[in-house]
């Protein structure tokens, strides 16, 4: 695939200096990445991507993040940010980032199909990442995108959208069923008072889109409405404050089964696991599937429960400082924390926690047409199946257990959880607290 | 049903001083309930049951509880336990607690088949309930029952099985399979140290009982297993010290469906919900199915993840401290914390939860068969549905929010977790945070 380049460099990934942070071996640089139409793919991963840059172990990147969901309020959430409106811009006569998705480009609803809908940046190429391979990507830091519109300069937005893919979607009470809600938060960042406020409300769409296709559902990502026409609701959710927990919902590696690969489904190698923990301090491993591991961020979200009920979260625009190691699988020893890791591994400050999936590898397990039928065999059940097994896993290789000790220890102390129901392949989590181990903070 | 009593007096329950309780209206009492023969059924709930006391609403109850599982390690969890062992005590020439279970007294396996394991203190009349009224169970206080065997006097035990009715049983990696396995761990609950240790496991079984019958699972409660005899394994999860939770794995009242009803599938009037969170310090509301209510506490745990994976917590016995209100139905305010709780609803310090099961109403919704039958029909799937319809109720009149509000809410700040997937009848828990609200502290 080609990627379009503009004249201007201002856009493009560039080197900043290593200042205060940890550089042990004395040969780490650190590459910062605006977000723009040239520094990001929309929904979906793809091992045929030219990376936007090209990193060695240890390196640090500095990821922009966009939220795909810009449109639903774009004077708090677009306007004035020359990055997003490079990603967004989209005219008759001109579409900047024309594929939307892992979908045909001749579909009825745009390009892409939206069978992906992430704005991801990246993707990152790791010098020397095999297949096979391990890569850590610790989590430095996350920071919030101010507005750029000067009528909310530097406050900070979300969207939550109750979506036509929601799992509470074919399930409402009240009329007109179904339908699709979207409500604006405001989030504040200053310390101690870190909460999502409730703005306002309204039902979405229809929606006309710059090639007059007309979007009766929420089925194509970059669509902007106009809230102020489809009657808001202002007084709403009083006197509530959501605790803001700062997350990338998508980040991970391009999978080797498939060329494209829409963003939204979980997979072995990251993506879309929309766990709430992925956020500032943890750190998470990946299995390497392709030849530079080709890691790509996207669809921060400033909160969201475990379960991500109605099919989206706080999406919000974040940036993030990554730093990557990558450990060679000859390096990893038998029996060690890594040894059996072939599936996204978080540790968090406090936690290890592995995540199960309907369908662990969906793409080779659900024959030819897997990223249809993903979405048609979704189920916590097969998830929880799926996270018992890789716990139990972890418990013996990593930790040296046998499969009674593992077993009896996942039952007094791992805690299973629903990760999220909305992204055909679905999550449940197992967390498994460190200060079970007294010899906690040894190296594993 | 006809209660046996012996002469004797001492293990019946008996008033005590009301030392150190709110009192407001200068009415209440407390009632001690000792653990006994006499205070006991063991297995299920029944509205049949005659009830060890009848108290008023405000009224403290101090209920013993026995973990049904003191077999599994005799010397550390029963002998020189007087309550316990007139409970237990079971020779080929007298059995003080014949009926085990919901089943036929004539079962194969022993009267009441054992369906239904759990040893159950009470019930406990409350005196005006009436079926559609609320009860308000407050856990004022739990603390362990201490080890009365003079080889390891006032230490506190507990045992865990991983069971034939365990997730993993079907789904295991080592040889032999399958097995069951106890791991007894002895419980420290010094202040700052509350941790469980592993002692041990073994392989149980076959255990045969006094009346000839050879168990070669554990398909029957009260079993005396000799650990000695199993080639127990003492070098286990080294280094581990599991955080406790001590908390009551069943709790709730008679359900008005059937007479006798097995003590393991838990209900819309609670029961064995093995929700770690109904500790110390929580409150839960039950809708009352029969006149008095008819309460009764049991499967005491001291520590239990999220899932209670391999069939059982950390069975141990502890003491619980309760006061017990009644809200009668006329009196529920129609938009209010209570006005649509017909479920296990869960208060503690910080959040409120609501229970979710794969059928909420099992005994009426599956048919003539549904005491077996819930058994074959588990499913975290059907659970996660019910606990999103109940927390969308609570949160709609509870909270007074619309089901847009609602819906939302629930995607960026209620946590979804996996209760159970043990019990039949599986349970999926919603977390609702009460810090969300601004106005929290203020009555609802």
């Amino acid at each position: 695939m080609q990627r379009r380049y503009r004249d201007s460099n201002e856009m493009r990934p560039y080197e900043v200096p290593l200042t205060g942070l940890p550089n042990p071996s004395g040969g780490a640089r650190h590459w910062y990445v605006p977000a723009s139409d040239r520094t990001v793919h929309w929904g979906y991963f793809s091992k045929s991507l030219a990376p936007i840059i090209e990193i060695d172990s240890g390196d640090y990147v500095t990821l922009e993040c966009l939220t795909h969901q810009a449109g639903d309020d774009p004077a708090r959430l677009l306007r004035g940010d020359a990055g997003a409106e490079s990603v967004y811009h989209w005219t008759a006569q001109r579409k900047n980032v024309d594929r939307r998705g892992a979908g045909p480009m001749d579909a009825a609803n745009g390009a892409g199909g939206g069978q992906g809908v992430h704005i991801l940046t990246g993707p990152v190429c790791v010098r020397g990442a095999r297949p096979g391979d391990l890569l850590e990507v610790r989590i430095i830091d996350m920071y919030p995108r101010p507005c750029a519109n000067p009528a909310y300069a530097d406050r900070v937005f979300g969207t939550n959208l109750a979506a036509n893919w929601g799992y509470h979607y074919l399930d409402l009470m009240e009329e007109p069923r179904p339908r699709e809600v979207v409500t604006i938060y405001e989030i504040e960042t200053t310390s101690g008072r870190e909460f999502a406020r409730p703005l306002y409300n309204y039902r979405w769409g229809p929606v006309t889109d710059p090639n007059g296709v007309i979007h009766r559902v929420y089925d194509y990502p970059g669509l902007i409405a106009d809230p102020e026409m489809q009657r808001p609701q202002r007084d709403i959710l009083r006197n509530v404050r959501v605790p803001i927990r700062p997350h990338f919902g998508t980040l991970g590696l391009a999978p080797k089964e498939a060329d494209l690969v829409s963003s939204i489904p979980p997979n072995y190698t990251g993506g879309n696991v929309d766990d709430w923990r992925i956020g500032k301090g943890a750190t998470i491993y990946y299995p390497v599937s392709v030849e530079g591991a080709l890691l790509s961020a996207g669809d921060t979200h400033a909160a969201q429960g475990d379960s991500e009920l109605c099919g989206t979260a706080i999406e919000s625009s974040w940036t993030g400082l990554f730093q990557v190691i990558l450990h060679a699988r000859r390096d990893v020893p038998d029996r060690s924390l890594l040894a059996q890791v072939q599936w996204p591994l978080l540790e968090t400050r406090d936690e290890w926690v592995v995540h199960g999936f309907s369908h662990p590898h969906y793409l080779t397990d659900l024959g030819e047409h897997a990223q249809r039928d993903v979405f048609m065999k979704s189920s916590v059940d097969l998830a929880m199946r799926d996270a018992f097994r890789k716990m139990r896993g972890f418990l013996m290789h990593a930790h040296r257990m046998s499969e009674d000790e593992a077993i009896s220890l996942m039952s007094v102390a791992v805690d299973f959880g629903i990760t999220q129901v909305v992204d055909g392949n679905w999550g449940v989590h197992a967390s498994l607290k460190k200060s079970i181990f007294t010899d906690y903070g040894a190296s594993p």
